[in-house]
């Protein structure tokens, strides 16, 4: 089988990640992962969530949200409906989960780190996107909190990343893009430390079911991914913290007119 | 080490499983799994969502709510906040991710089958618990739309049940209560239908991670619960749609006055 | 004219009253008058709303809901439309009125009492069923303050029930059932305490109107059943508050696999 | 005792209403009632709600709200909290009710009334001001709708008004106004019709309870009050729906500058 | 071209003032220009919003709304579709633009004043007469708080006041009527002091556009009539702020029965 | 006075344009003016609003949000409010008003154009910058539509831009970024249509005034403004509406990693 943008079963899209992409966040990261394209902004406060109070930890929180055009069919946004998406909602949750397993929260104090995922053009595999863009971001952010004096230690524990997988057509594909996902019979989102073990796996199947042994092969078609994946962000975050070259504001100017 | 309740590492906690449990939902069913209580009902109505209209394909959705006065603190009304919770909403598109997998949508016309559950009290799993005794609900409830004359033809395609897994101080364990929730350093709720596919895998952890190997037991451990489980669903419906003896209403009256 | 369960004019329908029903609220009652069925639960909490701040006094507060399938046709989720239903805020403001009658707000301190009656099944006297269980379910809470030394000294200065009666095709009945209710003339709900002395009357009548002699006829049929309820209500309470056997968890276990 | 206001305990307030008080309602009625001032108006759409559509009958509704600066704490909007307030909730449905009583819908057709009582002061009785103001605007409302040939037949069947009543200090009062309401020990609102049957009653007791015989009492005065606000009434429509020269534009004009 | 109420090009509709409209807000002011009626009230609280704390200054912001039966076509309420009005939004966040522009927050201590203009009849023009009428009402409410000892120095800087002026079919006109307003190819609302500074213009134009000429020539239009009004303005205020007999409760009673 | 990025008076800071930046919606523009970075889309459907229907024309609207992380201290997102905030309800309106005097609604036929205006970037003037960039994508919109024969005429009447003009510490200034819009006395938007006739003036002060005399200056300067920006729309369009090769999407492959 072919698939539609000639990729082997076992290939990622092309990975793009922008560092200082706008410049008020702490930790600001375009990614764009084949034709989704998500930004990705990490922020802190200093101050917790009720249930954090006076525990000396701190906390990370997460949100997503898609732009109204970002989808082939604009979008009504969550405010005009006076609802947060359900899907929104489950993605963000799932956001969260995965940045805080980053985090010692021990050594956050009392601060709360706010992850922004906006998804500016949706093809397929948002929630990845924005979750190894977000991963990014966070580092930045920390980074940047380290230098303001809020934490005196580095509370990152591990690098995250995230990727799907998916059984379209009876055959096992690396990264689905939005018409493979649609036709799926079933995808799996797979969460990944950078030692290889697992954060989360978020595995449906609507249309089809799935056995032990597709599982097992869908998961080791995701290590061999998050592999991959892995050594984009640890060269990104290699370039050091600086104003880089390469945010948007400078990049194009001049470009196009 | 000894659990809570003195289970075995791979032993279910004891469910009861009622039917008709109330009188106008045409599937109507009252779970206890422990101290895990939930009311699952499903009703059908002779419309679909727009993006089903004029497909001929009929739809399932489900809700899930607790009540105030489930948990150990009660819980404020999402309609206090205006707010569906992020976890109602994450619960409630599993449970009808896992329920529409059981249905043949093309049998079903243009109709809707609505599934509710409603937690009376939670004691960990209610997640599990509700697509458990929506099952059953939703056996009913196909059942009355045939003897209505709304379908002519059967669109149950399986039966469908979840379990939990944990890792809990580094031990593997069956069907996890609050106590043992709480504690887990991961966790993963299974949902399969009877053949053994996996409908759904959700695997967290925000404490610790688990392995590939981790994993497999796991899954492994939840097949054994779930093959029980299976057994308890087929037993209450081969007891027969009948006007039961055990609903609420007339089991109890006389015990208490 | 014949009633359509068979009962006398001034015949209540049967009631059943399970306290502990659940296991976290301090107060649970389950109670079933005929086909209707509601739980009510009473909890508290060491705070007041802003307005009573500093003065030294407590308060109640009472919520009231359906669930979706509690009644003929499925009801839609007040948190999908972001509304709290007139009916339900009407309700709910009725059963607080009624339950901070019983209690001497001074005796309280600063603490909170909050009534939840959520109803499982409703056929007619949703509202009345409510204030009986619910009187219930606060001398359990209030036993429970006592014993966690919350408060020093029982608040509790009367029993407080509620019914209805009402005018249908020129009758005058007592405890109306749905399909009772619906074809009414006039109805009141009538609630009072065991002095017998008036908490509160609510009757309206959208068909028909009733003269000063119906009302008084009227009000003397509520009190007879109110007679009754109150029996029924001490009989309850009068069983000690033991770890009771009759929770649901325990009563039906074996029952149905 | 003497009453705040040096009134008889048998005396209502100076009621003064004004008929076509704005221009764009077929119906619009200022009715002040000492102090208390509600903007009390009726329109009327060629549509009728969802449960009412081909009975062919037609259909009443009412809306409250107390401007924010209506009372003696300025209050706050309902848009402000996104809730109508759980008092204007049970407010407007009494409203509803109480008007409805009035029309035979049957001869409405498939039209709507809206109600709307705006409350511009506030000080006691405002449900009361709002039934007695409303009813004379859905009588302008009618003309206007018999004029417009949208009925061909008066669907007015009786005159409505409401008093309070209330037990103040042990004392039995008619027409409480805020300072009395406040120190009320209880108060019953009656809507009757001008054959002086009873459309509603609702009476409350917070602070104290009230008697068979003080119910009946609290009755007669209230039949007391209402003979005399129908007679307003009927003096006010009397003067027949002319482009009277009473309104607020047209009066005040020149006084102030 | 006639204008349809035969007024001349430069003519304001008759404008009419009245102060201590109501009885609980320090400054209530109801406004009549023509057939716009606005109730305009200034009430005061001893606390600022959260990004005026602990700055030693004050606040004044202000809500607006337009009464359900105020328009020809009743408007349905804000409340009922959960969100404010995009218009409402707009024109309030006007009014205490121009409002704010009167008062040296400074000399304000730490309290918020709160404008509340309602519009009780829309006949084009709402905001202006919003503006006219709540900066007398704030005014007042000013003298209450010097009265009141909550502030020391009166910390009104100037006089406020607004109008609007358009170019329909072709020809300026000052102060649109609705009837008017609705077929102006452009209309500008000016917002001055009464030095004659500009606080506020907002000119649009939807359906033509207007000329720098065109634009110098309505706001000398614009100036005519804010000289008038400043005038009525001052007059009103200078008859003290007594408890004066020409408010609705006292003016009109007697008149109608 | 030197400006704070070294601009003369009169000069505007650095505008880009980009087409096609995203790829799903008919007309997608990124849109830089220093460092205020706007995503400005126009999408069409074939359907209008209630009160367009069945009248053969058109109608265009618009939404104005800003991306949480796009502010110097992130902004909490409405949703979470459950409220469009007051300013973007505004700056929308505005923005809906100014796209629409570009269109002749006439020809658009029974469609609706929807403007997206999202701030990835706030640096001042992100209200002209959206109508900048809009009035772009809506071009390229409207080309999309002829092509797709939903339309079969040129519905644009002109072309539409905007820009700000301010009175900084006495200082007339073009084109303010946020510092200078912060500390400005007065600042007034323009917004023109290409024969430099009025489309809209919002001119607002809130620490100072300005008079006759610094209005027209300042209409001058952002007539010069509006000249040059005119320009560089004009250019960008020029350029024919290829699949361009500068979308973010292909341009920035291969530069970071």
């Amino acid at each position: 089988m072919d698939r539609i943008d000639n990729r082997k079963h076992d290939q990622l899209r092309e990975i793009t990640i922008l560092r200082n992409y706008t410049k008020y966040a702490p930790g600001s990261v375009l990614i764009k992962m084949g034709d989704t394209i998500v930004l990705c902004t990490a922020s802190y406060e200093n101050k917790v969530p009720a249930f954090k109070k006076d525990t000396g930890e701190g906390w990370l929180t997460a949100e997503y949200a898609m732009l109204p055009s970002s989808t082939q069919k604009r979008n009504v946004r969550d405010i005009s409906k006076l609802k947060l998406s359900g899907r929104s909602s489950e993605i963000q949750r799932l956001i969260g989960r995965a940045l805080r397993s980053m985090v010692d929260l021990t050594k956050l104090g009392e601060n709360t780190i706010i992850i922004d995922c906006d998804v500016l053009q949706a093809d397929g595999g948002t929630r990845c996107a924005s979750i190894i863009g977000a991963a990014v971001a966070l580092c930045d952010c920390v980074g940047q909190m380290l230098k303001d004096g809020v934490i005196l230690e580095n509370p990152i524990k591990s690098m995250t990343a995230a990727v799907s997988v998916g059984k379209v057509s009876g055959e096992l594909l690396l990264d689905l893009c939005y018409e493979e996902d649609s036709n799926a019979d079933a995808d799996i989102n797979v969460v990944m430390n950078d030692n290889f073990e697992f954060i989360e796996i978020q595995g449906t199947s609507e249309k089809d079911t799935f056995t032990f042994d597709e599982l097992n092969s869908l998961l080791n078609l995701a290590k061999k991914g998050l592999e991959e994946i892995f050594k984009i962000q640890k060269a990104v975050l290699s370039e050091g913290i600086v104003e880089s070259e390469n945010n948007l504001r400078d990049q194009q100017q001049g470009e196009n007119i």
